[in-house]
């Protein structure tokens, strides 16, 4: 029996699994993440374990390389993560074991599991739109998940400042310009002294986070047209949030373009916290199929 | 010999052409834009001399229909233009003559024009952003036209406001909030009292469109990390632009993200006025090979 593998890479913890063809998890673990090399030599170790690994699907913190005409494919680009930046991970991996890998960003992955979800199977594209520690998008098109020069980092669009909102701004690039800079889980902590986990229902925080995520979802909209926009991380997680979104974008598109209804369009994860791992494994199976 | 049909379709003009299989155009006309059967009508008077066309494509004013799957694929959609509200303008050019059709937006046939077009040969994704009495966008990803619940709308993202700007917007549905409502060539002249053509070089109104232009071209870039952004439309005509767009996209982006030289990243269009009809043209062929 031919298993799969996953490797949810993230800045502090890496998630590693392995399901079998059923994608039933058959075994997971949790590592701290280190450096490179020395996280890398423990995900091998793990993975040992199982030989008949037939493909592993990782998604990774970024911003790492996904060009595969690029002399750094599979790299991790410039990142003031100690230990990680310009270190080959994917190369690593091959060196390992030389078997199918599907690499693509953290935000890839979710998106790729919310978009082969049950709950999203008649859809042909997808933007799920995670707001956490940071604020990222993986975008679906046509059954592709999309990708250019790079990969998107669309949480750091331009959108505007709520005029009831005095906060400069947390995105050290863009400060209150762009989406990371106001609505991230640290801008609001910052902005309001509490975390979005403590701020209460009626807080007008609420209110103006679901301005700057409307905004979000109208460029979004008209840019991509997507058949649905997905909310995921733990921003999104409180429940007071997601109907003021579908409130507030619909006031700012005052009916100029045609999307689904909107609590069908803009809807929360269907997938847990397992989505990231999920999206490891489908996509590791996509890549045994294409080898 | 086969022909080619080219079919421009504007809110004040229709273009019609004719080309051999080498892309050379052996004839063209324009027609004042009527209401729908009346224009269509004149449309396959003039088609109906070159009995050898063997396919057609037609770039036309919106909101159109682009879902091969609903119901109204083919139609004009909800517009304020007289006697073109739900008119079934592929159905009518299929009832005339059963060949291939490419239908699809006029900003989309000269975004694919640009694509095909040798300085652009090397490009995988493209977005072709033209500013003109509206302002819009067509997006090329891996090679295809991007199009999803409908065609994109780009010209309607969330941009910020610039400080020195007091205007109120163009924009019926969005005022002030959105690109065409801030950066159009209407917006441009009801600011001013002079239309782009008027206003000087050194005119302020140049400093503030070329913010606006790279505010839009940096959401566009993190979202779509495309290879190259294209800009045509009658006021990015106007040489003082372009480079006062780059120095302020520069400035915005801040490194934050990779991107291609500048110089060679944003680019003014390489066709001249006959882009539209060029795309119709390679929209045509295209819809020939996969019938």
């Amino acid at each position: 029996m031919s298993l799969l593998g996953a490797i949810e890479a993230g800045g502090t913890k890496f998630i590693l699994a392995v399901c079998d063809e059923d994608f039933k998890i058959i075994d997971r673990t949790v590592l701290k993440t280190e450096d490179g090399p020395a996280t890398l030599a423990k995900v091998t170790v793990y993975f040992d374990r199982f030989p008949d690994i037939a493909a592993v699907g990782v998604a990774a913190f970024g911003p790492i390389d996904l060009n595969p005409q690029s002399t750094s494919y599979g790299y991790v680009l410039d990142t003031p993560k100690a230990g990680w930046a310009n270190f080959d991970f994917l190369g690593y991996l091959k060196k390992w074991r030389d078997i199918p890998y599907y690499w693509t960003t953290d935000v890839n992955g979710s998106a790729w599991a919310e978009y082969r979800h049950g709950a999203n199977s008649e859809v042909k594209s997808l933007l799920y739109l995670t707001v956490g520690t940071g604020v990222g998008a993986g975008i679906i098109v046509n059954g592709q998940l999309l990708s250019g020069f790079g990969h998107p980092e669309a949480g750091h669009i331009m959108i505007q400042k709520n005029p009831e909102d005095h906060y400069a701004g947390h995105c050290p690039f863009h400060q209150d310009r762009c989406l990371e800079g106001l609505a991230s889980g640290p801008a609001m902590e910052d902005r309001w002294g509490l975390s979005a986990k403590e701020l209460v229902d009626d807080h007008p925080a609420w209110r103006i986070e679901a301005d700057y995520l409307a905004q979000a979802a109208m460029t979004y909209t008209t840019i991509l047209r997507p058949d649905r926009i997905v909310f995921g991380g733990g921003v999104n997680h409180r429940e007071v949030l997601l109907p003021l979104v579908r409130k507030r974008f619909s006031e700012l598109m005052a009916g100029y373009l045609a999307t689904p209804n909107v609590d069908d369009y803009l809807v929360p994860v269907a997938n847990g916290d397992d989505a990231g791992i999920l999206g490891c494994f489908y996509l590791a199976k996509s890549a045994l199929t294409r080898a």
